[in-house]
């Protein structure tokens, strides 16, 4: 990614713009409202030329399309299946419902030590797929009424890009001074490993299995992975994780993946670490993973978890010029391409494939494009959650990155055990905060492990991208009792006063 | 209360102190160690003179003795029960016990909805017990824990001050060259409604109740009544809460107060507001409440929360010419009262009846006499949790009250309803986040409500606290779907770019 400028100072004009980039003018009302009904009719006016046309209704995709029609920007959406993209329909919202009706299961299985009399009699999977169903629904309405009520062109359909200023898309051609490519991503696979969509599947068939598998090997630790190996442990399957590298989560910082991986074997979660992935074969009534050491595991289904590739094959990309590596588009840090009149967001270019990081991407497109001044996104700032049991999350950097870039004796580690948190006791649930800091100088990362602590990355975010030192942290006292008083607890420690924690 | 400095400039010298205050001086190493082994072999030795002796072992004392020890003061700790008070023992842990096992069984009761099938048979209150004093003991542990490794001198029994520098306690004299009167509070009655531990009860008996009552009247609706009323109407309780003013939580923002009193009406649970308590009469088997207007209320049993009142009598603190007002020991902004080397914390005085208040006026004595450059406390700044279901949060101050402060047009209120966020629809909770900016100013209050909206409370708090900005919020896109990312979107549509919210 090549820098144009210095944070803070988003281009005015494009160095490669090779004509006026007129869609970051204001827009007049006129044109805007000429396009107030959104949708087919005026796509079909082969005439209108759109401030910006956006191929993928995800979250990259929409957002540019909200923000950039409040702008009023005349933006034209194309999606060929349903506006939300993989993370409403196929990926966050609809993990986050299996692992909260995994909780709802785990509660009621150990409500006793709570001295409630429930019973768990099992997983009704019907029931479960609806409660999933009904609330990306509820959610997908309410973003359709919001494209809708932003004005903005909606078109279903199949796009593809047919020239630096048009995608085509239901056989008509549709023209714009911009072009944001947003097309995606999907689960990937590896060579000689099909994919069956029975035995053999992704996250998007294990979105809709209609059983509760008896036992599952699930190959990755990553996000995806455990998220998945968490909720099927709460529904009663026998869940095998198999990760090539040596941890689960393997981005975060090593102390969370060693506190999650602890965790997991309480839970009877089992993982393999370490090696790598060799073949997977049929059995009589299931599959046979073999990794490179020759050890071997059988369940009744493969789960292939090893991350999403962008979508970007045949898609005219090529074609206009785009550069690309290894399928993704390449971008500057404003989400610009090689092609002064495209740009690309979300899961199609190489930054953390995250759906706020697709919000953030474009939003500052849309804002770019309509003339305000724009700031790169700083990546390590973006907030990580990952939804299992126990939570994992984290903002900045992991201790290990911070003594690459500052020196080992520059830096300083703490943890904060949540066991001497009230709310945590209370919730039954065991973890920590690491906080890594500059010495003398402002916290660069937090990284949580524990039942909702996900839900602390907002502060943590603040904490890392304000760039506070611990002292002004441990100033505020923090609400007793919650979680977030761990936090409040860990930056007194760092700050040198603990207060519930020995010096 | 009197200001003796500006904010952040505390004072080195208490003006009308008539003596050196010698505590404030560092206390060398040897002295220190002299009472490493704590209790009361040490506080026998009639010759000792702490530098600190706290009278009260709560949230307010504890912390300041945790605090004055870490920097070399001399502590003695005085408790007649346990350390940890109120809210370690009878307050805030194990209500939030209660509330959780209350969670526990509304979940199975609805797991239907999620698809898991779980029977809710009942409540085995012994368990529920068993568990919430699991968790204060596992709590209360660690705590001794912490008073012994900070080589506190921890006495127990029950003192009395006996001059400006002494408390009598076990017979014996325990002299201090400073005294924090740190005696917190007790359940408050009205004239003529005798609490009788059976029928009618304060929230320390109902803590221990050993059957879940099948109905009860409560009288306040204030933050215990609610969470009591939450806690039982899980366990099957037919719950009418009786409040005398216009809303529920009313300290709270009426936005807040209204959301909750919508969410209690859905759950079943009764309440009478804006009419005052005329009397209580017994039944053959319960309770018959009567109103200012004649209504009357028939229950089981009637919880009276009306209100913790400080503990301040006849523990010599008129004799040692301590000015107090309604029983509350008055203090300024240094938590120093009107006799030199007394200070007082907590619920004892006239602020915030909140366990983390006390923390951080223990800690502000502790350091104040430790010589340290002290700040007064912003208690509009102090963040609020109300743990029932929803839960109630805010920090700052209300819209009402920024209107007061700043006129009603220099004020801006934004409603973001959690119907938008992806998490709370998961959870299945209805709420909302209310922001109040000063025009084109910073957000001065941050009000929340909705089930485990309390956490989010960690990151309003730094919000208000670092006088934020809603651009400054806006610019962090927050982790998706979280329901941090509530907060986030408020922020985005207050400073005008609303991403999943219509404009």
């Amino acid at each position: 990614m090549r820098r144009w400028g210095s944070a803070g100072q988003g281009p005015t004009e494009g160095p490669k713009n090779e004509r006026p980039d007129t869609s970051r003018l204001p827009v007049s009302e006129d044109r805007r409202t000429a396009h107030m009904h959104g949708g087919r009719d005026v796509a079909n006016d082969a005439s209108t030329v759109f401030d910006l046309v956006i191929l993928g209704g995800g979250s990259g995709g929409y957002a540019a399309a909200l923000r950039g029609a409040q702008l009023g920007l005349d933006v034209a959406l194309i999606e060929k299946d349903k506006v939300g993209g993989t993370c409403l329909h196929r990926g966050c919202i609809p993990t986050k419902a299996l692992l909260h009706a995994g909780e709802i299961a785990d509660q009621a299985r150990e409500s006793e030590q709570f001295g409630v009399k429930a019973t768990l009699e099992g997983i009704d999977i019907a029931g479960v797929h609806k409660y999933k169903d009904g609330v990306v629904a509820g959610l997908y309405k309410g973003l359709q009424g919001l494209v809708a009520s932003r004005k903005v062109t909606y078109i279903e359909g199949e796009g593809r890009l047919s020239s630096p200023t048009s995608v085509d898309v239901n056989g008509r051609r549709v023209q714009g001074r911009h072009v944001l490519l947003a097309t995606g991503s999907v689960p990937k696979s590896l060579p000689g490993l099909d994919i069956d969509g029975d035995r053999i599947i992704s996250s998007d068939h294990a979105l809709v299995l209609d059983r509760v598998p008896k036992s599952a090997i699930i190959l990755g630790g990553g996000v995806i992975g455990v998220e998945f190996a968490s909720a099927w442990k709460s529904f009663g399957t026998d869940v095998t994780i198999v990760e090539g590298l040596k941890h689960l989560v393997p981005v975060e910082d090593e102390n969370s993946s060693k506190l999650l991986e602890r965790a997991f074997r309480k839970r009877g979660i089992k993982f393999n670490l370490g090696t790598f992935f060799e073949k997977a074969e049929y059995t009589q009534d299931g599959v046979k993973v073999t990794l490179a050491d020759g050890k071997e595991f059988e369940a009744e289904i493969l789960l292939v978890a090893i991350g999403r590739g962008p979508v970007s094959q045949g898609l005219g990309y090529e074609e206009a010029g785009v550069a690309m590596d290894r399928g993704y588009v390449l971008v500057d840090e404003y989400m610009r391409t090689n092609v002064p009149t495209i740009s690309a967001v979300g899961d199609l270019v190489p930054t953390l494939q995250l759906a706020h990081v697709g919000f953030a991407e474009g939003i500052l497109v849309a804002e770019r494009l309509a003339g305000l001044k724009t700031v790169p996104i700083d990546y390590d700032g973006v907030p990580r959650v990952t939804y299992c049991h126990p939570e994992v999350a984290s903002v900045g950097i992991t201790e290990a990155k911070a003594k690459e870039i500052y020196g080992a004796d520059k830096v300083v580690a703490l943890k904060y055990n949540l066991a001497g948190n009230g709310r945590s006791k209370i919730l039954g649930t065991a973890g920590e905060i690491k906080l890594v800091q500059v010495k003398d100088g402002a916290v660069v990362g937090v990284h949580m492990v524990g039942d909702r602590m996900g839900e602390q990355v907002g502060e943590a975010q603040l904490i890392y991208n304000w760039e506070a030192l611990p002292a002004e942290v441990a100033q505020l006292i923090h609400a007793h009792p919650t979680q977030s008083e761990a936090l409040g607890e860990a930056h007194l420690a760092l700050a040198g006063k603990p207060l519930h924690a020995h010096d």
